[in-house]
Formats: structure tokens, C-alpha cells, sequence
């Protein structure tokens, strides 16, 4: 086990109602002036922003309100709100939605605070060591963002899409997690979702650092969670307790709990960035796709370790040799991804195999730098496991 | 799933060498008067103490002592903690030591800026709103307090030991956990810790609020982790990876996260704190006789509950009925103590049968008021379930 830090000081507001707790939440972390950031239409036909709205002015909190934000968020939309917090000074940002709108938020937060470019901090060359404090209403279980320090914008000029990983002070002051609020989510949405908060637990899962036992089974615990409330949600949309059950294991994916003491991948992630920079298809979808290729490309490097998620996860049985047993196990979460009406190659995500030496161009990948951990990969590693997403 | 709030804002600095980040971890929560508590000769004979004055010297950070806590800690030395941080003015308070120098550093931080007698604390009759701040070095994993909101103190009057849970203030600033500091415990403290912090889930998976399948797995994720490293840290005492797991695996059974969205019990910790106080042994110890008793004693109010803690945690195969199912769960936990050197009954413990009444009548159990939620138990109850543990 490595040496770690772990902090992870956001309030998590879970349950029924607990939307009812917003005013009080925001004036606890100091919030006075708020700028509310949303995405599209679905905040205002639920009713969901006016209901938020009404709390705020029944509790005297002064607002202005951002919408808008599209999946795969980008810097235009970043840009308005910084001018916005500085132009009205806003002292609280709250994110009503899913991962996009978080993320958005929190490259506000970071951006109002920081006089230079906010895309200076995507390029790695800024540390963000304060924000405007940032508060969540969850309504998309996937994206983790809720209790992470991470974000991902997209930066339109060249459809760049980049992460920011490890901005402490970025960590929402409180999430509010209402499960009844993600009934209406659409199918595909909500399958998306599930993919997403899989990939947070597997990117974690998959390490070469030993005597990680207590991890490994957290992860699996939170993949079991998933497996086994996915079918239920997807069949029964209004199942509070599946819906419940599945929202805090997509929290905990994500946490950094699940990855403490070792070194994590995320080559998966960065390899599905470029599927949905360019297509601007769902990132669980891209997800979807990639990470089976992934596997079935990296497993040789680690091949216990496959036969351990086969085995603990996906209930496969121990009596074969261990090639078999990892195979299994990925094949197993490609089917459960095609039960969950997924796609699993490029045709099914509308990817071109001919754009594939474009992908690799664009990879975050600099010169003499390689790409995730379990194995590390090069340019031409990227390109093998695109042609076998390409292909499969 | 139970409505829930979940705040867990403790820094926790894990792996080797640590401590060296000690002064710079003070100064970061404001420290800069600081009551040194611990414990009794292991601190200063390992050099720890010493290594830690060291470093606050160094960093020129004022400090008084105040050592010679002892298992089951009493009020006696609270009042004098409580004493000391006001004549010095200590803003800051660094707990060396496991549970009981932890607990008692919270009852001195509480009690430190409550005007009146601290035991009102225990008593219920108040809150605490604030609370000089706490830092924890961890020596001895077991008891979670570096990451609870919560503390044990015993009155010397009457031998009275009383929780005081839900503090949220108390919960630590920081909590240093290097595994080689635990390298030279006993294996007889080593054995209660694992008792306590199997306990400390337990307490929580034995839940009858259905449909909370991701904390289930969480609890059994730690369960599996502690039973797997017990009798490695056991053989090998100076093994760093098992004593890793083992102490984080502790971190984790009390932060709340394998709690969360359930009514807990904590029946068996209500019946251990009469023979503790009664007899001034390990909690450890005590919690392995008083919790295969309740097991044994509680079981028909919830046997799926068991036959799963049976099958998911132990292995046992789900090939018979329920019952026998969940009765050879509890068989193999209890020969899983047996197997550490624990005590299973009152005459391994030193606790008389005899002693019964007595302790029956000083239960925490108010007029109209039961022990426990899985079944909640009165005084005949808890009687019967003493009866078990004396005669197994």
C-alpha cells in the first residue's frame, strides 16, 4: 500500500426532501450572493429551479442564474460565468444537475478567483489554491463530481477535452442528494450513468500497486452495488431504494475512498475524452466502448488482477486457468454493458474507424510521456486498443 | 434507505514516516499552543514522543504534557486536561496514542469551552457546538476514534462509562496513521483492536431498515479485509502491508460510512461498557464475549440478515435453511476469535456470573427506554443475553 492523503470534507445531504435544506445549507458555508448554474430545460420543466428559487427568496438569499450547460462542457459557457461571479460578486456558486453542470461550476469557482486564463489550470501549469465554494444538487448519478476534486471542460477552439485532477479546494461544500429527483432520467442517461461510475470504480480497481486488499474490496463492493441495482432501475425507473442505492455508490465511486494507496489508471478516460470531444457523444457511452478494449488489451500485464474482478465480481467460477477467468470477467461486463442497451464498438457510438489517427494525435499524450498505469501506453497502444473498440 | 447526512472532514496522512508531517499539519488547523495527551510509557519508550517534540520545536510551536491516560479513560484526567488548556491556553489538542488517549483528548476539547461540568456531555442533557481543535497520531488501531464523532469517558464515581455520540465538532482535524507504529503492540492488544473494529461494523450491518445493499457491502468489504489480515498481523507483527490494511480497515469501520441510511444497534456496546467498567478490561475483549451472545440471542428477529452476514462474510455455503445458516455465521465468528487469543465467555474475560444483577441494573436504560434497534432489548433481555455470554 502507497503512502496517501485522504480528504474528503464535502456534507452529503442524502434523502427524500432534502432539496428543502438548500437555503440553509448555502448560509452555513457563508453564501449571500449565488450564482444558480444549470443545464438545459429539464431543471425548469421538473420544476426542480423553481422550487430552488423559491427557497432562496423565502430565505433572502440574493441569486443570478447561469444556464445552459451542455454534456461535454465547454470554456464559452466558463468564460460568461467567471464575468458574471466578478461583475456581481458572487460569494456561492450552486450546480443544479449532473457532472456537466458541476464541472462547469467548479472551473468557474476556480476561474473568478484566478486573474489569469481559467484554461491555464486544464493545461496543467496552475494549481488552484482557492475558489468560490461551490454546492451540488445531484440530479444525474454518474459523474462523481459531487464529492471529487476533479473537473473536465472542453475548450472549443480545437474541441480540446481536458481533466483537472486533484483541486482539494475544489471539493463541494455540500451535495444534496435526492434519489427521487433522477426518476425521470431517461434510459439511455441513466445507463450512461451507471458506465461512468463503473469506469470511476475500475480506473481505481486496475493497479499494479500490491497489498491493496481493503481498496480492492470496497471497489468491489460499490461494482456489485451497481451490477445488482442497475437492472432494477432500468426496469422500474421510479424504484426510490434502486435509485437510492445506485446515486451513493456513484458518490462513492468517486470520492477518492475507492482508490487510496495506489496508483490508479485513467488511461480509459483519457482515451474516451477524444471519442466524445469529437463526436459529442455521451461520455458513459464512450466509456462503454472503450474500457472492454482497454482490458482485452492490457489484461496480459496483470492478468491475477483480472481473474480477481472476473472472480469477486462477476461470480466467476475459480476452476479454470487464469487467462480464462479474466477473459470471462470481461466479457461479462461487456454483456452487462449490452443488457443496459450500451454501445460497445464504434459503429453502435457512431465512431468512425477512420478517425482513429486523429484520436491518437490529439491524446493528452506528451512527448515522452505515456498514457494510465496498469500498463503504460504509448501512441501506438492507443491506436491497438481504438482498432479493437473500432472492431469488436 | 434511511434519509442520512454524512460529514467526514478529517484529514487522514497515511504510510510511513508521517509523523515528520506533524508540526506542518498543526500549524495548517491553527495550532500554535498545544496540549501533547497520551498515554502511559510505550510512547515515550518507542521515541515517539520524543520525535514529536522534536518536530514542534523545530517548527517553534509551544506545548504542554499531559500524559497517563488509561484504558477505559475516567473523568479524573479530563477535568485535568480541561484544567490545564485553560491556565495555558492551548488552542489545539494532539492525542499520541488508540481510543482511549483519542477519547479522552475530545471530552478535554469539549469540555474546554463548555462553562459548566463536561459529564453533562455524557449525560445527554448537552451539545457540543465547539470544541478546541483535535489531531491524532494512531498507535493503536481499534477503537476508529480518529475518525468518529463520538467518545467513551468513565466517571470514577459509580464506574459509570458512557458514550457521547454524534458530536460532529469532535470529529479530528487530522489523523497521522503510519502501520510501523503498531508494529510493536502486544498481540493480545492487537486481538481486542480487531474485536473493537470488527465490532464497530457490525454494529451497523445488524440493521433491520431494508434495502441498503451498498453500505451491506461496504461493511462486508472491511469485514473480509480485517479477517483476511488478522492472522497475518498476527504470525507477523512487523508485517507492514498487513498492518496497513488492518489499520485503515479500523479507520473505516467508524468514520460512518458503513452506517449510513440504516438505524444502527449498538446494543452489544451498551452490554460490553458494564463488564469494562465493572472489571477494567480491554473493550476489545469484552465486545468478543458480548457479541456472539447478542448473536445468538437476536438471530430469529432477522435471520436473512444473518444466514447473509453467514454466507457473504464467512463463506458459508447457502446449501441449508436459513437458521442453520446463520448460526454457523455465528459460530465461525466466534471461532475466529478464538482463533486471535480472545476471551469467548465471562470466565476467559474474569467476569463473574454472579456480577449480573449488578450489571443489568447500571445499564443505560432508561425508564420506558430499550438497548439497541436490530431488537430492542430490555433488562430481561440483556440479563439473558449476559446469561449466554457467561455460560458459552
Amino acid at each position: 500500500m502507497n503512502n496517501f492523503r485522504f480528504w474528503s470534507p464535502t456534507e452529503f445531504i442524502f434523502g427524500k426532501n432534502t432539496v428543502k435544506n438548500i437555503a440553509a445549507s448555502i448560509q452555513k458555508y457563508g453564501g449571500s450572493k449565488v450564482l444558480i448554474h444549470y443545464g438545459g430545460q429539464s431543471a425548469i420543466r421538473s420544476g426542480l429551479l423553481a422550487d430552488v428559487e423559491n427557497e432562496l427568496q423565502n430565505a433572502l438569499i440574493d441569486y443570478v442564474k447561469l444556464g445552459g450547460v451542455q454534456p461535454n462542457p465547454t470554456d464559452t459557457l466558463v468564460y460568461e460565468g467567471i464575468r458574471l461571479c466578478r461583475q456581481e460578486n458572487v460569494n456561492f456558486i450552486l450546480a443544479i444537475g449532473g457532472g456537466s453542470v458541476i464541472d462547469s461550476a467548479k472551473a468557474i469557482a476556480a476561474g473568478a478567483l484566478y486573474a489569469g486564463d481559467f484554461w491555464n489550470i486544464f493545461e496543467g501549469t496552475v494549481a488552484v489554491n482557492q475558489a468560490v465554494p461551490v454546492g451540488v444538487i445531484l440530479t444525474i448519478p454518474a459523474a462523481g463530481s459531487e464529492g471529487s476534486a476533479n473537473m473536465v471542460i472542453t475548450r472549443t477552439d480545437g474541441m480540446l477535452k481536458r481533466p483537472a485532477r486533484g483541486h482539494q479546494v475544489l471539493r463541494p461544500k455540500f451535495a444534496i442528494l435526492d434519489p427521487a429527483l433522477t426518476f425521470t432520467l431517461p434510459p439511455g442517461q441513466t445507463a450512461y450513468g451507471i458506465a461512468d461510475m463503473m469506469s470511476h470504480v475500475m480506473e481505481r480497481y486496475f493497479t499494479q500497486t500490491p497489498h491493496v486488499e481493503v481498496t480492492d474490496r470496497l471497489c468491489e463492493a460499490v461494482l456489485q452495488t451497481i451490477i445488482e441495482q442497475a437492472p432494477v432501475v432500468m426496469l422500474e425507473p421510479h424504484n426510490y431504494e434502486a435509485r437510492a442505492n445506485l446515486m451513493w455508490a456513484g458518490t462513492l465511486a468517486h470520492t477518492g475512498i475507492c482508490g487510496v494507496g495506489r496508483e490508479e489508471d485513467w488511461a480509459s478516460h483519457g482515451l474516451e475524452h477524444e471519442l466524445s470531444a469529437l463526436y459529442d457523444v455521451a461520455h458513459g457511452a464512450g466509456l462503454a466502448v472503450i474500457f472492454p478494449a482497454w482490458m482485452q488489451y492490457v489484461y496480459p500485464s496483470g492478468v491475477g488482477k483480472f481473474a480477481q474482478f472476473a472472480s469477486r465480481v462477476w461470480g466467476i467460477p475459480e476452476t479454470e486457468n487464469l487467462k480464462d477467468i479474466a477473459l470471462k470477467g470481461i466479457q461479462a461486463l461487456k454483456n452487462f454493458f449490452i443488457s443496459l442497451g450500451l454501445p460497445v464498438n464504434f459503429e453502435q457510438l457512431g465512431a468512425k474507424k477512420s478517425d482513429i489517427d486523429y484520436m491518437v494525435e490529439k491524446l493528452a499524450i506528451n512527448s515522452g510521456e505515456s498514457l494510465g498505469n496498469f500498463r503504460k501506453l504509448d501512441r501506438k497502444d492507443a491506436r491497438a486498443i481504438y482498432e479493437i473498440a473500432a472492431q469488436s
